[in-house]
């Protein structure tokens, strides 16, 4: 009805001349098209495999919450909220990520433990560089485990997880850099670093991302004055990075107990990159929240999480230009499955091409005909190619006389005649090998 | 880099008090649960096959639009279109369909044909009754042929589309009908009614659904003077529904050419309804709307468009609630797929549970383990019932020893040894049978 209703007053307004408009999406937002949709749904389904594999459950959330549910959450990020307009009733906002509603649904489910991935889009008012595969409107894509757990066992499975999905995509290298408050004062403490002094101390070692360890030593030697034997031992493990050599190094250094990691991750630091034809810096991250599900609990309860999120929208990016190169190389991306086109030699056979439609969608093969009443065959046939269409099935009052069809591989160009009863199975058969 | 700033900004938050909230989502909005997830995947994705079955492409547009582009595009309906906040910037309002971010679409990239679905979430700030599965955030789920084709042919699809995925769902018998002004006008010229009476005749005909012939044709010849014998002949076609019978005797029918249908559909009249445990009304809707893309073009260039739109909200409800009948006789709907659950019997094996699980991960099988360092036997495997998982796999010293591990099934109990190296065969070879 509501359909009805809609298309009713569509038409109406039919007469109207056109309007005079700025054609476009907003302001950091694009339309997906088919091949960019292609892309993106390979991607999401190659992540979901890997949720999937740990057990991952899903859930929705609603694209805008209570204005309230998001206030005091990002501190001045708040600002690129997408507020809605006042129209009487509730004052609501889009969310600004994935996390927050998350807590919001578990602390108003009462729900203590749960594993859940949820790939949805969030919204930024933010002044998105596009180039760099950065939008007011993107996908982010969570993997989160809630539940008081033992420690660090579901921090390593998230890791995890990101190798694996890292791993299943065709982005090239990448680097996993684990930085974890826990390993580091476990380190600050077998290097003989006060307790007092471990925040001050990480302050340092934060800064070798951009400062070579001598200048680190210097500060926390003079400024921060901590022990210099304490400091050199620190540095011989924080200047480590990025390799197994690391994780066998540690898993046999007897001051440290890193039994907790999944064997063969590495338990380093910093953050997520990428080599290869594009490189974009990181493409994932995560961490823990033990203490934003509590802020929603009129008690106060705590639920600890910790969850990673992939950064898919550099991931399309990526793979979009790696398409677009490929393509010169004239690779075909196809946009549709279709597995046959009924094409017709003759005239007035559109009958027969819809008959012959219908008997092979109730088998379940994906076909399509031409719209047309009486389409030349080769605009049939140059269709299917450029469509990358594998089969064309070329119904004549001959074939249709003898209970058969022509079966062209599109490809090859070369026809056989396949009896009708057959023909499902033929095309299956020939799709399989 | 984004990741990590917010849960830094996260981290710092968990010092204050918990806030005193009414914890809800907004009106009309709903979450949706695991459980409730995997019936909608299912339901997608059956919806999708039939899609895809039919050769159509897939496109996303941004949730929200310039206002004005939905503007002028829903008569008094736009009273339900949310806007955004004038936060600077675009006005901007969320989209209250597929249709007019569709046309908006072809217009701005200058397509002229395309058949293609899009599956997403459209807003609209009615007064929802929830009992009955409306919302103010609800799925769409459309399909859609733009294109200058000879007429009926795509119409035609879109019913075949149609009923193909009512189908393949499991929501019991319904009814399709089809009711084309084409039809009905060549019906009206057949059986003898002026041109210019074929408006006030089908504003009569209408009515059928509320009156009796007897009413309508005593107002066609009184009020509106059609000649009785003309009437008469009208009669006799419009109150046959529903069936094969009309399509066959219309098809057989020499005053009529309806050979632009697909054999075996029923071309007849009014709205989609089901029977079954539930009855819903409508279900799907569609029609023509080759105004609307003229609409966005400077040069007011048309694209005639024909599409239909599964009405998913409602199915979701129809299964649900049967899935809550079956629920009562103790069938189990799984919100996961793992496969098997790595189990131990003694303390101290986590990081044996975990090599394992990795390997199983390696090999493609899906598996979890607790991630509890000492998890008590039992609880493993009652874990495993309640959530229908197909085999627990339980390591112990003499297990890891033997280069053994326990397969149990966890439906019969039943165990046996499986040497390591053919776990992930066994269960793959078992998981078919």
């Amino acid at each position: 009805q509501e359909v009805n209703k809609l298309l009713e007053l569509k038409s109406q307004l039919g007469d109207e001349a056109p309007q005079k408009f700025t054609l476009k999406t907003p302001k950091g937002t694009r339309d997906y098209g088919p091949q960019q949709m292609a892309v993106r749904n390979r991607v999401l389904e190659k992540i979901i495999t890997v949720f999937k594999r740990h057990g991952a459950e899903t859930i929705d959330t609603p694209v805008f919450e209570l204005k309230e549910v998001l206030t005091g959450k990002y501190g001045e990020d708040s600002k690129l909220i997408y507020d809605l307009a006042d129209q009487g009733g509730e004052i609501l906002s889009l969310r600004y990520d994935l996390t927050v509603p998350f807590a919001r649904y578990l602390a108003m489910n009462k729900i203590s433990n749960v594993k859940r991935y949820q790939i949805a889009k969030v919204y930024r008012r933010d002044n998105p560089a596009m180039t760099k595969g950065r939008y007011r409107e993107f996908y982010q894509c969570d993997f989160d485990i809630a539940g008081q757990y033992d420690p660090m066992i579901p921090d390593a499975e998230c890791v995890r997880v990101a190798v694996e999905i890292l791993s299943s995509l065709d982005i090239g290298n990448f680097m996993v850099k684990v930085n974890h408050r826990r390993l580091l004062d476990g380190l600050f403490e077998a290097c003989g670093i006060p307790s007092q002094s471990f925040r001050t101390a990480c302050s340092s070692v934060d800064k070798l991302d951009k400062s070579p360890w001598e200048e680190v030593r210097a500060e926390m030697v003079g400024e921060k004055q901590l022990n210099p034997d304490a400091v050199d031992k620190v540095g011989e493990y924080v200047r480590l990075h990025g390799d197994a050599e690391l994780a066998d190094k540690l898993i046999a250094d007897p001051k440290f107990d890193v039994t907790y990691l999944f064997p063969g991750e590495t338990p380093n630091h910093v953050e997520n990159s990428t080599d290869g034809p594009v490189s974009v810096g990181s493409v994932a991250g995560g961490g823990r929240y033990d203490n934003l599900v509590g802020m929603f609990d009129s008690k106060g309860k705590q639920v600890p999480c910790v969850g990673i999120s992939i950064g898919v929208e550099r991931i399309f990016s990526i793979l979009e230009a790696k398409l677009a190169n490929e393509k010169a190389n004239s690779a075909l991306l196809r946009t549709t499955e279709i597995e046959a086109y009924v094409a017709s030699a003759q005239k007035n056979l559109l009958p027969e091409r819809m008959k012959l439609c219908r008997e092979l969608w109730d088998a379940g093969v994906k076909v399509e005909t031409s719209y047309k009443q009486n389409p030349k065959l080769l605009a049939q046939l140059q269709y299917c190619e450029e469509r990358g269409i594998p089969f064309a099935l070329v119904l004549g009052e001959a074939e249709i006389a003898q209970g058969v069809v022509k079966l062209r591989e599109v490809s090859s160009r070369k026809e056989e005649d396949i009896p009708r009863a057959n023909l499902a199975e033929e095309i299956r058969k020939r799709l399989q090998s």
